[in-house]
């Protein structure tokens, strides 16, 4: 049986297990999805001033909207639309940042359905226009988080139907780079951005 | 009586009237909104890789779902929230833009009423970050269009209380720049960007 809290979210047992002392986990954000995080390290970030980064709403097509007197307007027919564009972009220190986030759930590699073909492709395009693209991956059972270049992306993607169509693990962990969970802000992704900042820079 | 075309937009009934060779004005683009017009410019410019900028969906607070088997979902109950940021941004030769698009229908002057506080806000954060802001403003009377630089617009805005509720369209006409409509693309608003550019780089 699945309990939900009054937001809907999952509810999560609480055990009374040790957590083990070998692996260091932060325990705080657990059943926050990766949009989540991300989301509250944006708000950080705008609230300080560090950078402006924004979710896109998702797009939809209404089709049918009821005026109500004195009331709001309903939408009472929409559809969801696939999106054009990825879901984050926003400015740092005069840098467009262009981003996806996506969770998976394998543990030895990032399969590439994850992306749709046109997320690619804004990427690409953005990258051309002088922008930072990259991809935050989550391994979810482990919580491991990875900031990986859009580079890395784009050269697994565009041999996706001769090779595999997967980024292994292992290639994420050399050619990404690890992101610890902190508390403020949870996921301190631009410290990476500044590191591809300045190596832009060389 | 309104007759529609069948992609709904208004149609306009053709008119033997000479037009007047006084005044040169683009009537090829009448009866579309400025916002369609920015779309198709926005279009053009990434189909050419010229520039990646892209309006974002409207947000929406979904309440209800259903999910018919073998169909789409259809959203049942939804209502519109209001935006947190501008309608348009995205990168251009390593710049990040960031803007709104407004029309008037008034004659001398344009009201700051048709923003919002935290538009004003979010482009007085992207300008801080190095962004380059500003507003493309429509007197749809005279289909007249100008980029206005975002420091002219904070400028009004923060003594709108104190003095006019309205920027007079004379400090449009002087601090901001003129956009001919052309056909490819419509609006170059990019050229006016260029120079914006060029000024920031002295």
């Amino acid at each position: 049986m699945v309990i939900n809290y009054p937001n809907g979210e999952k509810f999560q047992k609480a055990t009374s297990a040790q957590p083990s002392l070998t692996k260091k986990v932060n325990y705080g954000n657990r059943g926050m999805s990766l949009e989540q995080e991300i989301n509250k390290t944006n708000q950080y970030y705008r609230e300080r001033g560090i950078a402006v980064i924004h979710k896109k709403p998702i797009p939809i097509q209404i089709v049918n909207v009821d005026y109500p007197k004195r009331s709001a307007a309903v939408i009472k027919e929409a559809y969801f639309r696939q999106a054009s564009t990825t879901d984050y972009n926003g400015v740092y220190k005069s840098h467009y940042l262009d981003f996806e986030a996506k969770e998976t759930k394998n543990k030895t590699s990032f399969p590439l359905n994850n992306f749709h073909e046109h997320q690619i492709d804004h990427m690409k395009a953005c990258q051309q226009q002088g922008g930072i693209c990259f991809t935050i991956i989550k391994f979810s059972l482990t919580q491991e988080i990875y900031l990986v270049p859009a580079e890395i992306i784009f050269e697994y993607w565009d041999r996706r139907f001769k090779e595999r169509k997967s980024i292994p693990k292992s290639i994420i962990q050399e050619a990404g780079y690890f992101i610890n969970y902190k508390i403020q802000p949870l996921i301190p992704y631009l410290n990476i951005v500044d590191h591809l900042i300045s190596q832009r820079q060389k």
